[in-house]
């Protein structure tokens, strides 16, 4: 696991080494199929971590400052006190995209609480740890698939982790439920899954919020989901166009009666759905708003407010 | 991460390097403090993944073949295709303990999905992982503590995660809940927690089972709950012995009313509790009934139905 002090160096250019991409682990630039971490580290063995991802797209970073801001919100949240201080981890997370040339990054950024000493069951006595990496670009719809749209199912044997247990609003890895639907999502010739609530209500689904085009507005749920940075901006970009948005809970009934359907990531931005558990959507074609949104949201990865330019 | 020959030799008698602990990383034997996974594994990022764990007691497994049995309708359940075969694993497990010879051992097997091919999020086209590592048995009340009997708090600010959403009958990292629950014990000076569902029924805690003994019956929950190995050893126990045992739903009222609870795990068997919500059960000391079991649970280690000798 050790690196050289030429690969080490702070502010390097880009370097082969990590054209797959640069990871940070206890202290040190790794290439990213070399990044492991403790197998006794609880962030693996009980899931007790946070994490946030943060895009570069042409060199830029995408509302980095936010992404720390909500981060530092989650690990506050779960008692987790990291080595780094949150400008030390910005420091990290330009580094590891500077490393790797990435101009269009995945960038990760993770706490964990770390490894019991011997014989201590204790988690607070575990010396909390920080992971980085930045990778290529992940879509969760590629862009040729966003032409035709994806195909959404409404999960049915399985409903999304209630916030009374885990708070959705602190990104975890609690995926059980999200990879459960996504398989019978698979079975039923879909490409993604939206879970419900207990009570009925729309949630997220894996990796993404949800936007429904309806009665002339636009709906996303309010609770028990992820407060997405991408879901945030759209909202922000709808407010300002003119688009009467409301932030609440609805049922399935709502998505089967929609004019459009969007979902929203970090991996993807705005992408649009064309048919909900088999049968098309409006005309079955990525539709108007959405497309409109998803042109505002990637204009506006050029916003002074927003860009952080780290590779030219 | 590369071992010596000698060091991979099967059948090895103990080696010092292994005293930590011995792991079994992607085909290779490391010692525990140098076992690591990669940090693009999704049992990792998404914990995708399932996991068992058997103890050794005297150079002997208890129940190991039941572990194995559990453990492979987990991996199935999830869809995991190991890539090992049972046989290999059980192998590998027996092969931890003796080149850790730890005679008193916690013995941990995972399957996860593993890491995403490059710009692929099909979670079907993962090639799943197999890691194993032998530790010192982990007690999760010590010896000592047992005679004065843990300390144990009903969770207030969360709920158990629902069956629904994420199955506890396939053993799973999602301990967001447990470890919340854990934290709002130590707040309220007890020393562990027991988590209702969303109906305030009574579950279960980090790591453990719980039974109580009220009504002259003993009572422990039979569904939302993982179904532990020493669960099932205690009720077969207790049921050889004229306890008549009841596998049903209860509230927490149960709970208050006892007179005489304990949990179960295989990381330290039979545990009394002894406070509940800061007031004693009964005397306030270890049960009668407790303290039997919990004998008869640690000589049922004797039982060849049951042990597997690795160490001499």
């Amino acid at each position: 696991m050790s690196t050289s002090a030429h690969e080490n160096r702070p502010g390097a250019a880009p370097d082969p080494a990590y054209a797959a991409g640069c990871a940070h682990i206890d202290g040190e630039f790794v290439p990213i199929d070399a990044a492991r971490i403790p197998i006794t580290d609880t962030g693996f063995t009980r899931s007790d971590c946070t994490y946030d991802v943060v895009a570069t797209w042409q060199g830029s970073f995408f509302r980095l400052d936010d992404h720390l801001a909500r981060f530092e919100r989650s690990w506050q949240a779960l008692r987790l006190s990291p080595p780094l201080s949150r400008a030390a981890m910005r420091e990290v997370l330009i580094e590891c995209v500077r490393r790797s040339g990435l101009k269009d990054a995945y960038v990760e950024m993770i706490v964990t609480r770390g490894s019991p000493p011997p014989g201590d069951r204790d988690p607070r006595n575990f010396k909390n740890r920080f992971y980085a990496f930045a990778v290529p670009y992940v879509w969760l719809v590629q862009p040729n698939d966003q032409l035709r749209g994806t195909h959404l199912a409404i999960a049915r044997d399985v409903v999304r982790i209630a916030p009374e247990a885990v708070d959705p609003t602190v990104k975890n890895f609690h995926w059980g439920d999200l990879t459960r639907g996504l398989f019978e999502a698979f079975e039923r010739e879909a490409n993604t899954v939206v879970l419900l609530n207990a009570a009925g209500e729309v949630t997220e689904g894996p990796g993404f919020n949800l936007f429904v085009l309806s009665e002339g507005r636009l709906w996303t749920p309010a609770t028990g989901v992820l407060l997405g940075m991408t879901r945030d901006t759209v909202i922000e970009l709808a407010r300002r166009d003119g688009i009467a948005t409301e932030v609440t809970m609805f049922g399935a009934e709502r998505l089967r009666a929609a004019d459009e359907i969007f979902i929203t990531s970090t991996a993807g931005g705005v992408m649009p759905v064309t048919r909900l558990d088999g049968e098309p959507i409006g005309d079955g074609r990525p539709g108007e708003t959405t497309l409109a949104l998803r042109q505002a949201y990637w204009d506006a990865h050029g916003d002074p407010r927003w860009a952080t330019r780290v590779l030219p």
